[in-house]
C-alpha cells in the first residue's frame, strides 16, 4: 500500500475525444438521461412526492421507501453532465428539483418522503432495511456533485442538515444503526473530503464498525428468514471478512466505503481484508464479463465456482460498484490488475446493462438467454437506469492517476486532459483505438522539461506489444505490478506510441466452474464475444469449437453503432459473434458466450 | 490467503534426475560437504572447541562465539545429502560429531563453546548480539534433519534440552530477549511441528513479538551506534513493520519466522506486514540476480532503488534466505511471483555463491567487479559456504506442493516424485530442459483415475508458451495468480508437454535506479547473463547495445560445466556473455552484468 498520494484525475478535468465513449456520451445525454428524468417526473411520483410531502402539493405518497435515491442518481448523472456539457434547460431542470427537494426537508433535517408522510405514524428509522440512510447517501453523492458542476450549495446545505440529522441519532454512544444497504459510507467519505469535517469520517468508520456484531438482528434487516445475517454482510465484523457474500451492490458500496476508511486506518485491517474481498470476488465469483451475483434469489453470491449462465443475476448496478471499487483500489494500491477489472466492466458487465439507443436497461445480465430476456425501459426498482446515468458521463474520471513521482495511465481512451505534476503543468493527448484496436498515441505537452515517472497499464490480456518513444522503439520497458514504468526528463511535444497486440483469443473458466467444463469463450483485447442465434440460425446449437477452428475478425461500421465482429470458422459452418455488451438490440434471439471445445 | 492444506512435497520425497542440478549435487558431495568438514574439523577448531568444552580435550577455545553454527549448518548439509544419498562413512563421520556437541551439553542444557569456555567468567546470555539463540537454532534445525535422515535422535534430544533451557530463562513473564541474530523463531517453529509442542509456537511467536519495544537497547544488539535500532530489526513491532531495513540474512531470517508463526495467527497483522515487507524486498530492492542488501557497511540495505553494482554486497546468505522466505510465501499464498523469486534465486543469486568444482564460495555477490574479487575456500564468518552447504541437497523440496484440490508445479527440474492427493497416490515423473530450454514434459502414474486440479506455474519471464495434453494442444488454459490451472479425472500415463519460449530478452531496472539508468541486461529464460573481460577483450569496456544489436545463442557443453552462451553482435564487435552464476570461475578478469543502451 503506498496510498499516501496517489489521486485520480477528476472526469471534469478529461475532455473526452474518443468514437467510442464520446457516442455513449451523446447516447446519455439524449437518451438516458431523458428516460430517467420521465420517468422520475410524470411516469412516476417521484418529484411530486417532494412537493406532497412540503405539503404543497396535495396526495399520497406514490411509490416505494427507497425511490427518492432514483432522484439522487439521476440528479448525480445530470450533475455530472453538466460538468462536461453544459446546458441551461437541464440545470434549471435539476434547480427546480433541488427546490422541490429541499422543501420536503423537516425542521430537523430529515428528508425521505416515504416516511414524512407515513400511512402509519412516525416510523423514521424503525427499520434499517427501509433505505433511509440509503437515499441520505445518494443525496449526498448528487449534492456534492451539482456543486462541483454548478457552483450552486443549495443541494449541498439540504444534504449536509439531514447527514447532521442522522450524526445526531445514530454513532459512538448513541444508537445502534446496521444499514440494510450501504452506500451512506462512502457517501461520508465524500463528504468528509469536501467539507475536511471530521466527524463524517468518524461516522463511517462507525458505521462500518456497527456490522457483525447482532445489533442489526431482530431490526429485519436480514430480510428473508433464510438469507441470514450474511445476506447484508452483517455476519461478522467487516475487518474480519474473507468472502465475499450476499447481495453483492451492497458488498460493492460496503467495499468503496472501506477502502476510502481505510486508508485512514493504521492498523490495515480494512485493507487486509480488501484484498482478501477481492480474491474472493474476482477469482472465486466473478464471471468472465466482470457480471458478479450468480444468484436471483439473494441478487448475490451462493458458492465460490457456482456460476450458471443463464440464470446469472449479475446485477448492472453491481458491474457499475465494481468500478468504483477496483478504482478506488487501484488508488491504494497502483496495480494493474484493479484497473483491469475497471476495463472488463467498462467493455462488458457494465456496458450490457443500457442498449445502443440508450432507452433500455438491463438489471440482469446472464451469460446465455433463451430469447426471453430483455431490456426495459424502467424499473419499480430503478437502480440500475440511474446508476448507469450517473456512471457513463464520469468514465473520463477512471483514466488518469497522479502521484508524487508522475502519472498514471490506466484507461486507454482518447481524451486531453491537464494535470500538473511536481510544479509543472502538463497537458496530455491520448488517441487510442481501444476496444477495436490496441494502437495508443500519448503526447506531452509542457512549458518546461519535467522529470517524472510515466506509468502504463499493460493490459493483462494483452501478450505482445510494442513501446516506440518519439518514434524509436523503446526495448523492454521495466514492468511492475500490472503497469510499464518509464522516467526520463519529458519534453514539450514528446511522444509515445504503444501497440497493445490484440488478436481474437480463446480464453477458459476456472476449472472449478462446473458450469463452464469443456467450453472456451471468445475475447478480444478488453471485449468479450457472444452470439445470438439470429445470426447463427444453422449452428447455433450444435456449434462446437476445435482446434482447426479458424476465428477472423470484420470491422462493421454500420452494424450495432460499429463494431468488431468475429466469425468462427467451424466443421459445421461459420458462427458469427457480437460483443457481448452489444446483445439483445435487434429482435429477439437466444444469446450465448460459451462454446463447447472439443480437446480432440 | 489460503495456507489451510498446501504443504511443500518435502526433497526426500523427490528424486532429482536433472542434468543441471545433479551435477550440482555430486559436486556438494565431492567438494562442498569436504571443504565445511574439513573446515569445521583440522583448519579450524570447531569440532574441537566441543571436546575441549566437555574437558576431554585440553586447551582454550578457538574462534569465534558464533563458530558453532557453522558446525550445525554443516551437519544440517550433511543430514540432507544422506537422506538423499546414503553413506556410512560420513555418518559415522557425522555421529562423532554430534557425540563430541552432546558431551559439551551442561546440567542445565546449555550448550555454546565460546560461552561454557569463557574467558572472562559465565557471561551467559549477557549480551543478546553474541548469537546463542542464534547457535540454539541452528542447531535445532540440523538436529531435525538428521533425525529425519537417519532416525537417530540423540541429536535432536541434546537441541530440545537446550532449547527447554533457553524456554526456562526467557519467555512471557520471564526475561526479556532481543535477539541479535533471527534464526532461533522460526527453529522453535520447525520444533513445534516436529514435536507438536505449543509452547515453541508459544515461544516462537514471543520472540517475534519481543522486537520494537526498546527491550534490546543498551544490552548490545544494535552494534554500531550508527546503524541503530533498525539494523536488527528492532525499531518498530514486526506487525507494524512496513519496509525492509537493516542486515539482510538477518531480515529474511525474521520473515521466515513470521511467516511460520503468522499462518496460526488469527488477526493476519503478520500476514499483511510481510506483503508490505515483500514489496519493499522485491519491487524496490533487489537486484536482478536476486541479490539482496546493497551496503557493506551494514551487510544489508540503505535506501529504496539504491543498486550500486560493482559494491554490491548481495550476501549469499541471504539470497538462499530469499529461497527461504519465498518458498513459505508461496505455501501460505500460492501464487506464482513467490516461486518466480525461488527461481530467480536457484540459478542466480544463490547459485553465483559457489565455484562449478564447489570448492570456493562469495559472500559478497557485486553485479560488476574489476577482477579483484573471487570466491574463497572458506571465511572466518563461514556462514555463507555452510548455508549453500544446507541448501544444495535440499534443492527438490522446492519443486511440488500439495493441497486438499491437488498439485501444484512450482519449479521445473528433473524428478521424480510419489505423493498422495485425496485418497490416491499419485506418481509423477518431470522431464524439464530448464534452465538452457523450456520443454517440460510431466508423466503422471496412478492406479485409479484421480481428479484434482493441477497447478503449473507460468513463470513470468515467459511471454509464450504451448501447453499439449496427451499429445494434443490445450489451448487457453486458465491462469491465476501466475499459475496455470488443469482440472480433470487424470488417467495413468496422462502426459502433459509445456514449452516455454524462451528467448534471449533485453531487461531493464526500475527506471528510479539511478545505478542502472540508461543500461540493460541479458536474460534467457530464468537466467541472467553478464560478461567477463576475458571474453570480450576488445569491447569490454566500451560496448553499446543499440535497437540493432542482435543476440545469437549457442550451447557449448565443454564450457563451464556446459552453458548456453549469449553472444551480442554490436556495431563495435561481438561481445559474448556467460550466465551471471558462472563468472570468477576462470583466470582474474572483469565483469558486469548492465550494459549501456543507445535509445537513438
Amino acid at each position: 500500500m503506498d496510498s499516501s498520494q496517489r489521486k485520480g484525475v477528476s472526469f471534469e478535468q478529461v475532455t473526452l475525444k474518443d468514437s467510442f465513449w464520446t457516442k455513449w456520451l451523446s447516447v446519455h445525454k439524449k437518451a438516458v438521461l431523458p428516460v430517467c428524468i420521465a420517468n422520475c417526473e410524470e411516469k412516476s411520483g417521484r418529484i411530486s412526492n417532494y412537493r406532497k410531502a412540503a405539503g404543497t402539493l396535495p396526495g399520497e405518497f406514490e411509490g416505494r421507501y427507497r425511490d427518492d435515491s432514483d432522484v439522487y442518481k439521476s440528479l448525480e448523472g445530470i450533475a455530472y453532465s453538466l460538468a462536461v456539457q453544459p446546458d441551461s434547460e437541464l440545470e434549471r431542470k435539476a434547480d427546480e428539483w433541488i427546490d422541490a427537494i429541499a422543501s420536503a426537508q423537516q425542521e430537523d433535517g430529515y428528508l425521505v418522503c416515504y416516511f414524512i408522510m407515513g400511512v402509519n405514524g412516525d416510523q423514521r428509522w424503525s427499520d434499517m432495511n427501509k433505505h433511509e440512510d440509503y437515499c441520505l447517501g445518494h443525496m449526498i453523492e448528487a449534492a456534492i456533485a451539482y456543486r462541483h458542476a454548478t457552483g450552486k450549495d443549495k443541494f449541498l446545505k439540504t444534504a449536509i442538515r439531514f447527514a447532521d440529522h442522522f450524526l445526531s441519532l445514530f454513532g459512538e454512544g448513541k444508537r445502534h444503526w446496521v444499514t440494510g444497504h450501504q452506500e451512506l459510507e462512502l457517501a461520508l467519505m465524500k463528504l468528509y473530503e469536501e467539507t475536511g469535517e471530521e466527524k463524517y469520517l468518524k461516522e463511517a468508520h462507525w458505521l462500518l464498525e456497527e456490522r457483525g456484531h447482532g445489533y442489526g438482528r431482530g431490526e429485519g434487516i436480514w430480510g428473508k428468514a433464510e438469507w441470514g445475517s450474511r445476506y447484508t454482510q452483517d455476519d461478522k465484523p467487516v475487518r474480519e471478512m474473507t468472502d465475499i457474500a450476499g447481495h453483492a451492490v451492497r458488498a460493492m458500496y460496503l467495499y468503496c466505503g472501506m477502502c476510502d476508511v481505510g486508508k485512514y486506518l493504521k492498523d490495515g485491517a480494512y485493507l487486509q481484508a480488501l484484498n482478501r474481498l477481492w480474491e474472493s470476488t474476482v477469482l472465486r465469483n466473478m464471471y468472465i464479463t466482470g457480471g458478479i451475483g450468480s444468484s436471483k434469489d439473494n441478487e448475490g453470491f451462493t458458492a465460490d465456482y457456482d456460476r450458471p449462465n443463464d440464470t446469472a443475476y449479475c446485477e448492472t448496478c453491481a458491474a457499475v460498484g465494481m468500478i468504483f471499487w477496483n478504482h478506488r483500489m487501484n488508488l491504494l494500491y497502483g496495480d494493474g490488475k484493479y484497473a483491469d477489472i475497471v476495463e472488463k466492466e467498462l467493455y462488458n458487465g457494465a456496458l450490457a446493462g443500457v442498449s445502443l439507443d440508450g432507452k433500455k436497461f438491463f438489471y440482469v445480465n446472464p451469460l446465455a438467454s433463451d430469447g426471453t430476456h430483455h431490456r426495459q425501459e424502467w424499473y419499480g426498482t430503478a437502480c440500475c437506469p440511474t446508476q448507469l446515468s450517473r456512471f457513463l458521463p464520469s468514465v473520463g474520471g477512471y483514466l488518469y492517476q497522479t502521484d508524487s513521482a508522475g502519472l498514471w495511465i490506466s484507461q486507454y481512451i482518447s481524451s486531453r486532459t491537464e494535470t500538473v505534476i511536481g510544479q509543472s503543468k502538463i497537458a496530455l493527448s491520448q488517441q487510442s483505438g481501444f476496444p477495436w484496436n490496441g494502437t495508443v498515441k500519448l503526447r506531452f505537452e509542457m512549458e518546461c522539461k519535467t522529470s517524472f515517472l510515466l506509468s502504463l497499464r499493460l493490459p493483462d490480456w494483452c501478450k505482445d506489444f510494442e513501446l516506440f518513444l518519439n518514434g524509436k522503439p523503446y526495448p523492454a520497458p521495466y514492468r511492475e505490478k500490472g503497469y510499464l514504468k518509464l522516467m526520463r526528463e519529458w519534453d514539450n511535444g514528446d511522444e509515445l506510441l504503444l501497440d497493445f497486440k490484440m488478436p481474437v483469443e480463446l480464453v477458459r473458466a476456472h476449472p472449478k466452474v462446473k458450469n463452464d467444463q469443456g467450453m472456451i469463450a471468445v475475447r478480444r483485447g478488453p471485449v468479450i464475444y457472444c452470439a445470438e442465434q439470429l445470426d447463427n440460425t444453422a449452428v447455433f446449437d450444435s456449434v462446437v469449437f476445435d482446434r482447426e477452428t479458424v476465428f477472423t475478425q470484420q470491422w462493421e461500421e454500420n452494424f450495432l453503432n460499429g463494431v468488431m465482429t468475429v466469425v468462427a470458422h467451424t466443421k459445421a459452418g461459420e458462427y458469427r459473434m457480437i460483443p457481448y455488451y452489444a446483445w439483445d438490440n435487434r429482435e429477439a434471439s437466444p444469446m450465448k458466450v460459451w462454446v463447447p471445445y472439443r480437446e480432440s
